[in-house]
């Protein structure tokens, strides 16, 4: 009765994701954590490697369980696993607006499937997958901001990518 | 682990209080709906007035229970009664802003304290207590607004209070 | 089929109100200013002297009517005229939730009542009536604020009060 | 006098954008939806389909007529052709800022070019073009969110498309 | 041509007034706090226990000084006392609209004087004085949220008043 | 002590922009502008013009020096050339969340460096870099939300390339 759906593309997982994840865990029996493609934008990281940094920094928490989303809408995915719920954090009136149409739109697509928000802690409010990574490729320190495995992971990224991708830029 | 408390003043409780409590029982093990004393408005209804619309709109809620809420923070009661969570309508922008500072605050007050929130359907998006008052009040239909027997009760209540209520108002 | 009808309580008419009533004329045929009594709030302008404000202000329009509103809701005295519309002015994204409120709950009264928003200006952005009154009984300049009729009344409401209105404030 | 212009790229047209055109041709003598280019995105539907999408979603209305825009700016086409007022529609907080802006700036642009808004019904609220056109790409049920015959366009748009648009996605 | 003003009721300062007040001291040259009479609420203390309250908090920062604003307007006291800036925080969206309006209006009011607007740290974001009184009034611990002396002071009032101030409520 | 730096793209600068420099030159001592590059976006004039057409607007500002910002983040370019503070403006709420998350995390780069906002004049709510383009783009005029020269150096660039870029859009 009590399984509830995180979904994101965690590209890559923060801090402010894992806050949400724990709180998640704690209220319900089970916690599936859903990795999905974003087919509109280019990931900095794979889906598997994704979902392995995911489930690194789950590793303690025994309900929850790192799925691949396959293609297809988020709801109907949900209920294929037998998921009460989906979880979503907010943690701005600009997500608000957006938050409220996906609610609406899946209730509507599945009305016995319910939406549950979570506050981010004003301590993660400002952390997000797109701000951490222009952090990290701005050589910025990202520590305390994502788990120490993932910021070994963007460090050896942009580490790797740094010369090739910048080079075009006029200096 | 599953008790889950809603609370409001409900003054009186509308068919959009009624969605949540609906969705909240459907969600969680237990749901008690706490009706509150607001010292800073005077209410229509005395709190065992509302406190029985409440209990008389649930009756088909098994898991559902009625509590007057006891003077005190809410966060307290809720932890006094064995609550994992509290359960909040988000309805507007407007609310957004308060209902952030307000679960950020019970958060602090309490940490192992969850909030979470669901969005109200957009059927009843325009719903409160206080515009179901007004119109009622100016003699309009709120039937569809809220349940059958608060519909009778707000027109008793104006009907009787109409006229001693409006005398002071120039024409 | 092309009557319009703004309301408000206009305790004064400002010249953003003004700057609405201009716009709505010049688009419909025929324009209703509606003056209303606020129940929740005790005016500073009795309802005749609001209403003799807008009139002197609205002089010049030649299709434009000013009524009081009776006792009721704003709708159904829409509906008794002939009002095909009612014109709203939206200044701040603050107004924005109720507006959408009241036009949802309007709709729901009476569907073939349609309502349409101006945009307010951004010069006059800034102004509301409560701020035209702050400023004036605090001595300081409103004039572009108001019509020039309007600040000689709130001139002389401000200078026959302060001295018994005042009084009471600890200095 | 009350010639009306509502403008956007329909890619494609929703029952929200019915709602407004309905609403819009109900209020106004004549109303001009004018079919957009966006240059910024590449539609899913070339601009003669959006238009014949369109045109027979208004078939019954006969105060509504379809044109394709021309390229340069919208307030000029609307002055071109005689409209005295642009139609909008709003639904979210996150369309008001942006909505204020471009009235702004069209005012700014043409003085006497007047810009009206609807609010979206509650149950188009979360509608959108690109929230249906994912939804149809990910093999969801739209019947509700589009007319019948956009709902048949898009079901065979992805039909044919959708193997060789998704092959390159990593599964 | 540094000197900045911080203005408000501070009924009570909170500890989020308290990283304004540290944060615009440290980027002027001398920041006035001027103390406010708020006409339209009924103070928990008065103004020169609040000023009293503001001072003492404020010992340690030399280049601060404590006023009671006179009656009059904001920007005419500023100018007054030769305040090149007025600094205000902004916590949320809700504060943002009213803020605009008021800087808005300043500005049109006393065109030479600037305001400038500090973001609240998330850690204070769901403070206020108002939040921190009701939590005070319902017996909750207020202690990170103000001052020590105005916890005390907070225990203090409360204490005294609360069996006379409550009496009148149901139970 | 009062060195501050406002860093944009400025592709190209606007009278909104000019607004916020011309203020901000007039509270600190002296202001930095930093011309940025937006790896995300590609723009529409190089960084070269872009740092030249802010130079020739800024001509008669004194205490105004034009900087091209290296790559990297703002926080560490402004404290190394000795910034105390980061001025931003806000024109919209949607502004609002993004400021809001920038300047907390950029207060947890660099805890001494400060942010302040200046509110954008409602007469240049409307103004956007991307809007003047857009309009530009479309033969519009934009004398009045630029300076001389910008517009000038707009007509040339739209005027060039205008035949060779639209040449693929369906007509």
């Amino acid at each position: 009765m009590s399984l509830a759906m995180y979904a994101g593309s965690f590209d890559p997982v923060t801090n402010g994701h894992m806050d949400i994840i724990r709180r998640a865990a704690a209220l319900f029996e089970r916690l599936i954590v859903a990795v999905a493609i974003n087919p509109e934008k280019m990931p900095l990281f794979t889906i598997d490697e994704r979902a392995e940094m995911v489930k690194k920094a789950c590793a303690d928490l025994k309900n929850v369980e790192i799925r691949r989303m396959p293609k297809g809408l988020l709801v109907e995915f949900a209920a294929s696993v037998g998921a009460a719920v989906i979880v979503r954090g907010l943690r701005a009136v600009s997500d608000f607006d957006y938050e409220l149409q996906l609610a609406s739109m899946n209730r509507n697509l599945c009305p016995q499937m319910e939406t549950v928000f979570f506050m981010t802690g004003p301590e993660h409010y400002f952390l997000s997958s797109s701000i951490v990574k222009q952090i990290a490729r701005l050589g910025g320190g990202i520590s305390g901001f994502v788990p120490p495995h993932v910021e070994k992971q963007l460090g050896e990224r942009f580490g790797r990518n740094a010369s090739a991708q910048e080079r075009g830029n006029p200096k």
